[in-house]
């Protein structure tokens, strides 16, 4: 298959369940509202070494939140265990503590809730206050008031979608990635954990040299490597990958992600193959097809 | 003591000793550096919740970084034993997937230093080169190689330096928050851990009420509490206050950030006080007088 | 009327009509059409000193481009002779120079066209060539090729729809003013052509004191000449106003933007009182009423 | 002349005098004193088609500004008489109406002056005083009250000075601009104006078919004519083009300009061939040889 002369391999990423969780941050201005929400989301590429995987999905119109305000509604995914103690943290250290702030749950509709009692933070003084509907605690702060929810609901999402671009150089594969995050963006439901929404270095599970690494690189999709690695899957004339990982909210949303990244990155001169990432389908009951998506 | 019309509290910032490591990561261009680095920072804002405090110290311009390319500095900061652990996992999380990036040893004086053994990731495949007179393993990864060197210096410095912004009301604090922390970005040495640089939820050391909370809101800083706190610490006319919390690699640092964030804030309009955060001498090596830094 | 606690002023605001064009600017990154549509719509804040009234209406998708590539929209307001030759400079000099940019015409329906012949720039090597279902002109320039359409479809439009933004002090009301333009940005359709958005000078016609001046201060707007003015309009306690000027493709547009605006701006601590700038109604045949649109 | 793998062309860049004005913008953060500063200096990308050429020189830390906040410093070229008459309607449209904004005279030491007499807007209610040792107008104004110098001093300056960055394709060429651009902006003295300071559509004067116009496409460095133009400048294996064009206050900045540049962009992979632009010396008194710059 071929887009804009740029080849589609015949392939399919393969994913796997994750718990998730929304949070509306709301803020005097958008621009207050996105740095709390990056900070939020910081140090959350991915579950192997971050203690969860966090991105900013989109910015949610003033029009559109509880209180009226500009918003950006944040996705954070773990193991449900995992993911109780990251939200607590991460709105008690990154958006109570972040000027203007306020925080509302995202999916009012999903059965299972997180509680975060942030409110105990008052010492005393909090109070509840109903705003737009949503009960939330009032907690008197330096700098006057900060209103929360605390309860935010988490659904059974999807972690690992994927696809990888490559590029006749590694310029061409770069602008390729971050057309690929641009479009993303403006997908509902993911978000695109890795600094940039990019991944430079893809890797596989385990390590074939030293048995005491969790992961490795991935040899098979090393340019440099392409005449030592007899199995290599780097096709003629490809000088560079990167790989765009994904989580969201459900197969759908992780499978237009991918659609709207790839229709934008084969609009990108030089880059020419686009692939994606699996295990030949041992590990993840995902299986999001490239051809079929497009 | 006045400056601009704006009173300085004669009071002093206590302060901690913390260990500090700085990373100089590079990239293709400043805008990948500084989206590396953002998330390599991220959700380290304060050591109570977070893992470590860590922040952006400011741009390298090419010509001073070891690879010639366009740099940021970071600072990390923790005890030293976490200090290792999140050194490397930032590292290896955010940075060396991060498209085009290479780290370099930011405090090459250092008597002690944090090895970081990223080269494992390459599977064998890795090998040793220069770069800018720094000895660097060369990883072969999807986007093509990446370049770091792997042991970094660590030094005893300063955390917990800050100053109180009054306003009043809450958006000339904010404004006057945001223009003291345009003037920090500037001053070598230091980093703003907390979202946007400020905090607006300052706290005290544990809690009246609430016997499990390790810190609480601090209501003597509370306008909104101002009537009901017999020694409120909010003069009369203030409606809002933010706090700038500072890290450093040292106290001269910490003192100059200090100097150059009142100095700016002073000039919004709006901003009627400033004073700074102490617990009357008992905890903090570090006093650092208002009245003396500027 | 009040909203949220703040003063919606009896008024109306009194607008004009103008010709106004809109081109979709695309390129190979969001960032680079949004270079070059910020370069295209500089010293365009006002008829009265400037060429043309222009601004940015807002990103267009990828996918709803004719090249399938990220867009931007921006709008060029003007007389109609004035506006054929703004576009075709503006084009000439901002955007065909500009790396990577495509142009098309953002107003297929529009019955009359502005003819932007940039293919003369080609010296022969020009040929035609058909992009999504557009006509175009293929360029042959130093970074490749440079596509465009030549025909720019221009409606009779509305300039000068406003409202005026008054707070207790400058901070709040600066920061009322950029939650309006945030909530503005969001609305098809217009644009507010004036620095961030907002205008801190608004004017008068002519001059009572200089005869040689075609505009001058609105002394009954100005707060520190709210005791020397007899007939000031600024109420009791307020220190600052901004106001917000919008040009649009049509009444209805400028009016959604005045309503979004304005439930933005009212959400903002220290915001106290609402207003908008006509002339009595003898000037401009179009009045927006602040009630009516909120 | 080889740097980093790249070839340096054995030429030089062919510049032009140009009268030069410096204005310091200064606003309550550097946020919006950079937003006017933006509106100030648009559409200037060329004098051959825009009223001047303009650009952002770089920030000026509060520090060192006249009134002790953030500011920003443009450069705007163009013929004595043209830079009056542009100097009086940008600062006039773009700065006097952007929020909270300052001027100042940013050569000092200079023997000629531009008169800007905006305090004419006061109508009556300006006055005199002096911030910074400079003598300013306060002018009333809706937000309160707008100050600024009314002379600025201009010098005999340089334009013209460019470069030519060549890539094995285009986002290799691209990205190199990117990093040139970067590095040039941390060199006082030196503006780039076109839209992200790169030009995609370098020109040659006059044109070969089209006897009515003043400038057309540079066949000569046009990568897709290279088969069709006989005394093509494109060297093989060039698949575009970019070039950095810089104006500046003297010969010494334009130079120190172009060495940063070419030095940035070498770093970039893919980039294979830097050369510069001239008129085999017949017209610019200035000629910048590459080769002794770096």
């Amino acid at each position: 298959m071929e887009i804009n002369g740029v080849t589609i391999d015949d392939t399919y990423a393969e994913a796997f369940p994750t718990w998730v969780c929304r949070i509306i941050i709301t803020a005097v201005t958008k621009e207050w509202a996105m740095k709390a929400a990056t900070e939020a989301t910081g140090f959350a590429t991915s579950a192997i070494g971050c203690p969860c995987e966090a991105g900013i999905e989109g910015s949610v119109p003033a029009g559109q939140t509880p209180d009226g305000r500009p918003g950006v509604a944040i996705l954070i995914c773990a193991s449900k265990k995992k993911l109780k103690e990251q939200v607590v943290e991460r709105l008690a250290e990154c958006v109570l503590t972040s000027p203007t702030t306020a925080v509302f749950n995202g999916i009012t509709t999903a059965e299972e809730k997180i509680p975060v009692k942030l409110h105990f933070f008052g010492d005393g003084y909090e109070y509840q206050k109903e705003v737009g509907g949503r009960k939330c605690w009032v907690i008197p702060i330096m700098e006057g008031e900060y209103i929360g929810e605390e309860e935010f609901g988490i659904v059974k999402g999807v972690a690992g979608g994927n696809f990888f671009i490559m590029g006749e150089n590694q310029m061409a594969a770069l602008v390729g990635a971050e057309a690929a995050i641009e479009a993303i963006d403006a997908v509902p439901g993911v978000i695109t954990s890795f600094p940039g929404g990019v991944v430079a270095s893809g890797s596989k599970v385990g390590s074939l040299k030293y048995k005491f690494m969790p992961a490795s690189t991935n040899e098979k999709y090393c340019p440099t490597l392409r005449e030592k690695v007899p199995d290599t899957k780097i096709p003629a004339g490809i000088k560079a990958v990167y790989e765009i990982v994904i989580d969201g909210v459900d197969e759908k949303s992780v499978a237009a992600a991918m659609a709207a990244g790839i229709k934008a990155a084969v609009n990108v001169p030089g880059v020419k193959f686009i692939s994606a990432g699996n295990f030949g389908g041992t590990l993840g009951p995902y299986k999001i097809d490239l051809h079929k998506v497009l």
